[in-house]
C-alpha cells in the first residue's frame, strides 16, 4: 500500500430509515474511484464518525470495501478517546478489508506528548498499519510535530493524515522524516497544492467527496510540477470550499453546516440520495441548501 | 432514586495482567459504601471510562453492582462523542444493574446548544434515567445553563452534573429547575460546601474515592445548615485535594497526575492493590509518590 | 484607605462631541457616593478604559475624586500591556488625588508566572499602593492565585481584584492572606454573595454603576450575617444583570453589549445624558435598548 | 513608499542603565540597512513594545530614522488596545520621520468584527498611512481575512501585516486585495518562501534582526522565481529559528525565551551590547545562551 494521492475521506449517507444508505454510499465510492483517487477514507471526521455507532461503521467499512474491489485500499478511521478504545474499534477491520487505520491522539483526557507517543508505540502492536491522526481543532489535544517525528522514526506509524492547519508543523515533519516509510497526508481543502510542494505525499480533502476529479487533476498537475495548472485548481475549489460556510452559525454548528454541505452537494451530483447527517446535526435549510447550489454550479469541477 | 448525597466518580483499578482489578474496585466500593456514599457512579472521568474498553467498563459497573448490593444505586457514566454512540454504549446498562446513565454532550464535532438539546432529547428514548454531564474542560463543548435548563423542562434527563466549575451557571440552573424532577450534582472537589448551600442536590468529587467519609460529613453538616463545620471539611479537603498537582508537569500529563494521585492514594489507604493508570497515562515516579503521602499524612480525614 | 464594601468600576460617559462628558460623569459620581459605595473604581474595565486615550483617562479620575470630594477614595485602573507603561501611565494619578492604582498583569506578550510577580515587584516601588488586577478574560493571562499570595506575602501589593470566575482561586487567595494587609476584591456581578462570605472584603461590580445600592444592601446583609437578605438581592441583582446579554452578538461583540447596556441603564436612571460607548464600539438599536427598559422595570431596585 | 522586500520588526536594546541603548540600536539598523532590508519597522513585537514607555518607544523611533537616513523607510508600531489610544501613540510618528504605522486591531475588550472594521476606519483619518497588524496570538482577537479585504477595498490601510499563522487566509486576501495598493506582509519566520509565493510582497521576520542577509537572499530568490535557492535558505533560517526554543519554559514565558534568544544572538554577531530585556522578562541562563551560540554556529548565513 502506497498513501499517496487523493485519499477521500468519504461521507456516510443516512437513509430515510435513519440507518446507514448502503446504495447511496456504495454509489459513491464507485464515483470517486472512477474519478481517480488513490484510495478511499471511511471513518474521518467527514464521515460523521464521531455520530456512529461501532455496527454502522463497520458496515461502511464493508461497502466501502466492497466499491473499491481492490481498486484502491481503503483506509479505516478510528476515532476514540483512550488507547483501548482504539484497539477496540481497529480489532475487526482487517477481516473486514481495511489496509491500515487512521487513529487519534488520545483526547478528552489531556496527556503529555510523552504520553500520545506511548499511545502509537501500543497501537502498532495491532495488526494493521496505522496512520497518526493529528486534527486538533475536534480532539483540542495537538500531535506535536516533534511527537510525529518520533512515531515515525520509532516506525509506530506508516503515515501521518495533517489536519492541523499549521503548515510549517508539517513541513518540519516532511524534512524529519525523508527517506523513511512514512507518508505525510494535509487534510487541507484549500493548501492542498502548497502542502504538496512542500512534500505531502498525499491530499485527504473532505471536499474530495464533492469534486474528486478536481483534487485529482490538481495533484497530478503538482507531482508534474505544473504549479500554474495545480494552482488554478486549487483557487476553483477554494472557491468552492465556500460551501461550508453557507448556513446560518446561529442556528447549527460548525460541523453540521459543513458536513451536511458536503452532502447536499452529492445529491445535487446525484452521488447519493439525501443529505441526511447524522443525530444529533441539524440539516440545512432551503436558503441555505440553494446557496450550496450557487456555488456548485459556479466552481463545481467538469470531469 | 434519588439523587443527592455523595456519589463518588468510582477509581477503576488496574491489575498487574493489564486487566481491570475486580478484586480491588470490589474492596473500593464496599469502603465507599461502608463510609457512607449515597451512590456509586462508574464510568466517569475520574474512572479514566475514556482510555477503557466497552467490556472493561461493563465488567467495572457489574463488580459495582454486586458491591453495592442494592444499598446504594450505581451510575453508569457514557462518555462518548455522539449520540448514537451514547445509546449504543448506555444499551446494556439496564441489565448489568446501572440505576442510570451520565452522558456527556456530543464532542469531537462542534454541537449547537440546540443540537446538544437534540442530543439529549434522543437519549431520553432509551432504557434508563439520564444524567447530563458537563464537563467542558474535557469535552471542550460547554453543556449550556439555558440548555441544562431546557432539558430539565422537556424532562430530557433527571440531574445535571456539574463539572464546569461555572457556580454562577449552576445557580441559574437549580433556580430554575426548582420543582421539577431535575438534581443539581456538583463535581467540584474544592467549592462542595458552597454548591450545597447553593442548592445542589450532591457532590460528585473525584477525590470522594479518597476520602469519603469527610465528602459525608461535609454533605451532612451543610445539610444540617452547620456552615462552619463544612467549611472545616471543605477546607482539609481542598489541603488534600493538592496531591492532584504533585506531579511533574513535564513528564507527565494533568491526568495522569491527577489520576495516578487518587490511585495511589488508595493503594496508600489498602483499598486497592496497585496505583497503575491504564495506557496511555504515564505513572507517577517516587517523589511524586512520597509528596502524596506526606499530603495524606497530614490533611487525609480519620473515619 | 479600606478597602471594602462597594466600589463601583465607574461608567466613563461620552458627550455629544466625541469627548468625555464631564459633566455625566460627576452627576453619576454623586450618585454613586449617595447611594453608599465605599470608594469609585475610576479605570476599570467597565470604564472602557481600554479604549480611552491618557487625558481622557485622567480627566475622568479628575472628575471623580472631585465628585468624591473625599467622601470615598477614588482607584484608577492602569490598563497597560507592560511594567513601564503601567509606571507611566500612573504616575500622575497620585498628584490627580487618586489613593491607589488598580494595575493589570503584563499582556499582549505571555509572561511566566514569576514573570507576573516580577512586574508586581516593580510597581510596588511606585508612589501608590497597587491593586494587582486578575481579568483573564480580557488579559488571555491568568494572575495565578499562588503570584497573588505572593504578592500579598512579599507587600507588593494592598489587594487583588478578582475578576477570574475562579471562585476556588479566589477562597484559595482569601485563605493564605488571613492576617496580612491585602483585600480581596470580587469582580462578579452574581456571586457577590458567594464571594462575600468566602472572606472577600469587597465587590467591584459594573453593574454597581446602574444598582449601587442594591450591592451596598447585598454587601451589608452578607456582612450582618443575614444570608438570607443578600441571597435575596443577589437574585435580584443576577436577573437584573441580563442586560448584558440583550444585544445581538451577530451585530455586536460582548463588551458593546455589555457596557451599551450599563449606560443605556445610566440613561434610563437620567444618572448620565448618552448611552454612547467609545471608539470603535457599536452602540445599542431600538429593539435592544428597549429589552435594557423591560429589565430594569422588572428588576431595577428602588433606594 | 514601497511595502515590500525585507522589514525586520527591530529588536530594542536596553542598557545597563535600563534606558534604550541608543548606540546598540543605532549599530543594528545600519546592520540591517547594510545587509539589505527594505524598511525598517520599529514599534512591533519583537521590539518589545507592548513593554516600553511612550518616550522610549519615540527614541526609538527616532535612532532608527536617523540611522536609516532616508535609505529604507522606518515603520511605526502602535501596539494599543483601543482607538483612541493608537490615534494618541500615532501622533508624533510623523514628526518623527515615520513613514506609516502598523497598528493592531483593539483587543482587551472583545470586539466584533464591524467593530474592528470601523477601528481602522477612524484610523485612516490619522496623519499617516496605516498597516493593519494580525497577530493574534498576542492580542487574542483575530483580524479575519474578510475584514482585512474590506479594509482594503475602503483604503483604510495600505497593507496588512499577516503574523496570524493562516496562511490558507493570507492566501484568500492576496487575492482579493490584487489591483488595490495593498500590501500583504507576513510575520512567519518559517513559511517566508510560501508566502512570498502564494503573493505575499514582503516579509517581516523577528529572526531578521539576526540574519538580515539570508531573508533578503530568501527575497530575492523568491522574487526571481528560484524556488530551489528560497527553500535553501528558508530550510536553514527555520533551523536557526530553534533559536526561539531553547529557554526553559517552566523558568521563563515564551516571549522572554524568544526575544532573549534574538538578543542574545545580536549580541554573539556584536551588533548590540547586551541581551537584557525589559522588565517583566526573565533573561536567558548561560546554559540556554550557550545553546543559542551553538545553533548559531551552524546554521547562520555568512554575509
Amino acid at each position: 500500500m502506497t498513501l499517496s494521492g487523493v485519499i477521500p475521506p468519504v461521507c456516510t449517507p443516512r437513509g430515510a430509515d435513519g440507518a446507514l444508505d448502503r446504495a447511496s454510499l456504495s454509489r459513491l465510492c464507485h464515483h470517486l474511484v472512477n474519478e481517480g483517487v488513490s484510495g478511499l477514507f471511511v471513518g474521518g471526521s467527514s464521515g460523521e464518525t464521531a455520530l456512529l455507532d461501532a455496527s454502522t461503521r463497520l458496515a461502511a467499512l464493508d461497502v466501502a470495501v466492497e466499491a473499491a474491489a481492490g481498486r484502491v485500499p481503503v483506509l479505516y478511521g478510528v476515532i476514540e478517546t483512550g488507547t483501548a478504545r482504539v484497539l477496540e474499534a481497529a480489532r475487526p477491520a482487517a477481516a473486514h478489508g481495511a489496509a491500515a487505520i487512521v487513529a487519534t491522539v488520545p483526547f478528552y483526557v489531556a496527556p503529555h506528548p510523552a504520553e500520545v507517543l506511548a499511545h502509537f508505540e501500543v497501537l502498532a502492536g495491532g495488526e494493521l498499519p496505522v496512520v497518526a491522526y493529528d486534527i486538533p481543532s475536534a480532539t483540542h489535544v495537538r500531535l506535536e510535530p516533534s511527537v510525529s517525528i518520533a512515531i515515525a522514526r520509532e516506525g509506530y506509524a506508516v503515515g501521518l493524515k495533517d489536519s492541523s492547519g499549521d503548515l510549517a508543523g508539517m513541513r518540519t515533519v516532511v524534512e524529519a522524516v525523508r527517506g523513511l516509510p512514512f507518508a505525510v497526508l494535509t487534510g487541507s481543502e484549500v493548501l492542498a497544492d502548497v502542502a504538496l510542494e512542500l512534500g505531502a505525499d498525499g491530499i485527504v480533502p473532505g471536499l474530495g467527496n464533492v469534486d474528486p476529479a478536481g483534487y485529482v487533476r490538481l495533484y497530478e498537475a503538482a507531482r508534474a510540477g505544473d504549479r500554474a495548472a495545480a494552482t488554478a485548481e486549487q483557487a476553483r475549489l477554494t472557491r468552492l470550499f465556500g460551501i461550508v460556510d453557507v448556513a446560518d452559525r446561529t442556528r447549527v454548528g460548525f460541523t453540521a453546516g459543513a458536513l451536511g454541505a458536503f452532502k447536499e452537494a452529492l445529491v445535487y451530483r446525484g452521488w447519493i440520495d439525501s443529505p441526511s447527517t447524522w443525530p444529533p446535526l441539524a440539516p440545512l435549510d432551503d436558503v441555505e441548501k440553494k446557496a450550496v447550489h450557487a456555488l456548485l454550479e459556479q466552481y463545481l469541477g467538469r470531469s
